[in-house]
């Protein structure tokens, strides 16, 4: 986090040391991943961990945000292929694409669900400025309505 | 955000420039929200979009709070009806209000779930001054209980 | 929050004041959080308002992350030990242990993805040194995979 300041300099600047702060953090990124099947776990760890690195920030919290309707963030285990698999699986099962009477045209109201129950934010502490994920701990988009290019917005704070 | 100064104005003050600063951020509000329905998806973007534009914050994150154990808060599609009232029929599907065998006297447990499920808050990062919501993203209260008036926190960080 | 400053006190200090900033969060702390069984909500909200007592804070956030991909964080009611029992009932039911096909092999897949529906942090804000729950709300973890002591990051912003 960054503070500028403005010094009132006027003509009994040296008396009257009047200041105006801004706090703000500069460290705002656009990120993309691409997922390449309707439903998919994309990893995007070390991207979040290289961005947080080009920033200089050491102690705080990454703030994620994806900007769709049909695609969400989650914190899972990255380790075995068959989590996200086992994870996709079970949603596929619980409410599949077709056959619970959605009336929405666009044929995606199980990706929609599938987003809000997922949700459409992650946020992770970090210090030392790594990510304090833990041992199993990766960041995944959930893809839903894909394959496409995704945006997601990452802050610290 | 808003960093409040005080200089120590001493003796030596043109000398030694002691500065003690205390980084708050003052913009904080309480939002209603109004549900009709047992079950409804309440949408109040513009609600949170003015007390952005009123805080004169530029950027950051809208974090939002509902202080509720029945009803949640997401983003998700705001263009067509139809995906919120999929959304709601699924997680009726999912979760019924009778016959999973809940033991909970008020007859809600299926909203305290849901409730759950969505999740009690959502974070949206802005620019600008504008939200930095996707093309089809608005914000949802997510009532399970209602209708009822619903209270949700809002902080600038 | 807290603004350290350091002065630029070189020869021309009476007359050019430059200052930088960085503002920091000196508020970080890591919970230990203990589960009894395989499945269990256990409330902490009492650690988290001991933490943020003795932080000395007044107003902002207080953001909880769990390092785990078998367990998540939640509020919801703390008063009728049956919500929790009938919440756990239910994601038991949607989402048992054996029987979906699951292939990873620990398993546990059930518990990685109720952890993914609960979400694996959740922030709640405070103002005059006091957690902005609702009347009914308490902070729980939700073990999936218990019973073991897992660790929550606890940072203020």
């Amino acid at each position: 986090m960054v503070c500028a300041s403005e010094f009132n300099t006027g003509q009994d600047a040296q008396l009257a040391h009047l200041a105006f702060f801004s706090c703000y953090n500069a460290s705002m990124y656009t990120l993309k991943v691409r997922s390449r099947a309707r439903e998919e776990l994309v990893e995007f760890t070390d991207q979040v961990q290289e961005k947080l690195a080009d920033s200089g920030e050491r102690e705080g919290l990454v703030f994620l945000y994806v900007q769709h309707t049909t695609a969400g963030l989650t914190v899972n285990e990255n380790a075995d292929p068959d989590v996200p698999r086992d994870m996709l699986h079970a949603f596929r099962t619980l409410i599949p694409q077709h056959g619970m009477g959605f009336r929405h045209g666009e044929e995606n109201s199980d990706a929609h669900i599938k987003a809000t129950l997922v949700g459409s934010s992650v946020t992770v502490p970090f210090k030392d400025g790594k990510l304090l994920l833990g041992r199993w701990q990766g960041i995944f988009l959930c893809e839903f309505d894909g394959g496409r290019e995704r945006q997601v917005i990452m802050m610290l704070r």
